[in-house]
């Protein structure tokens, strides 16, 4: 089975698990597309009566394209489950996301969700978190000194740019430096250390927020976060 | 001696504080309209060469209408001197702001400036902090539930609307939350957990970064921070 394939399968997996009548959080990501076809799938073909909240402009395109009624997070009381990706996991299910530049929102989707189950290839299990730069959304105002200030405490900052070399603004109008750190060894501390920072707006570690994690593979993995 | 004139003092004895060369960061409010003015007459009177970086839209547009030349924060290295107003300022000289809506690019302004000075009437001065409602600026996204949160916190938010009734949209499109507190006991302690809830950009609590307050009245009063 190729990447692809395996990538499907997950996809298709998750969306088992949302039951009729849910409020559905939809992540952003390669995995996730295909999570929010086979959703679409169900609700099109068994009648399934879901309601979606989304983390991104584009997959609240796709996800409309496909059928599913998306409203806004401020129109639901609470989300019963959300389906995302994630860019890096540790084994106590704390992941490094916004790798597709949605972190911010895909963070309030997942704070106002009772339950996070993240899908995510083998390649993206690491411990401890690191091989995947940790993304930081920033105010565009003054950028140019908070990445030094970055530089400064040695987190080496590259402030990201598209394939045409230009910077990237997120759905909220705002930057996203990339921090390059080979590996995060205390990701609270610095969670903690960066929402203090003026100019920061949300940070890409998920600290204590995915309650299982499925991994794609030949065979599918299940991780529970252990309280 | 009316407390606008007062406010035109106070604004034309911080305009005195500015030195030839300087980079000066221009806050934002009534009476820093009024340091606006004395400086751009300087300017012009003086041939005083200055760079001005402002925190406003509609500060900038003030500056630039009487001749300061107004350039972007990442143009400079550093500010030298930046002069703003205040909401309010207890004895230890750290204080609420925000009032105007302009609290994230004074902030940024601030943290980026060797010295800070606020230039505030003594109806500003209040120990505990109190007596102003303190402002969030949050992420549009999820607003009425971040709004939840802080009222099961007992922080009485309420939502900014102008005099028509329309939500307040900050110079960076966001919204303004109101935190109606009698006083504010433990500063800093709020201002940490304000800053890392999930949806807060900034809130209006300026900890150890005002060195001077400047207060008008029949005599001007000059309060320096201790250490």
């Amino acid at each position: 089975m190729d990447v692809t394939e395996q990538k499907r399968q997950v996809g298709k997996y998750a969306a088992g698990l949302v039951e009729d009548h849910m409020t559905v959080g939809l992540g952003t990501g390669s995995t996730v597309k295909f999570f929010v076809d086979a959703l679409a799938e169900r609700v099109n073909n068994e009648g399934l009566n879901i309601i979606g909240v989304t983390t991104s402009v584009r997959t609240a395109e796709q996800a409309q394209s496909l059928g599913i009624k998306i409203v806004d997070l401020d129109d639901v009381d609470e989300i019963d489950l959300t389906v995302d990706g994630a860019d890096r996991v540790n084994k106590n299910l704390d992941g490094i996301k916004g790798g597709g530049a949605a972190l911010l929102f895909e963070k309030i989707v997942a704070i106002n969700s009772k339950k996070n189950v993240w899908i995510v290839d083998e390649t993206k299990l690491a411990d401890p978190l690191g091989g995947f730069p940790l993304p930081v959304e920033v105010v565009t105002y003054g950028v140019g000194h908070l990445n030094t200030l970055f530089a400064n405490e040695g987190l080496k900052p590259v402030l990201r740019t598209d394939a045409a070399g230009e910077t990237v603004v997120t759905d909220n109008g705002n930057y996203i430096i990339d921090l390059h750190l080979d590996t995060i060894e205390k990701p609270v501390e610095l969670a903690d250390w960066l929402s203090k920072q003026v100019g920061v707006i949300e940070h890409g570690l998920f600290i204590n927020i995915a309650n299982r994690v499925i991994v794609a593979g030949e065979e599918i993995k299940i991780l529970d976060r252990a309280n």
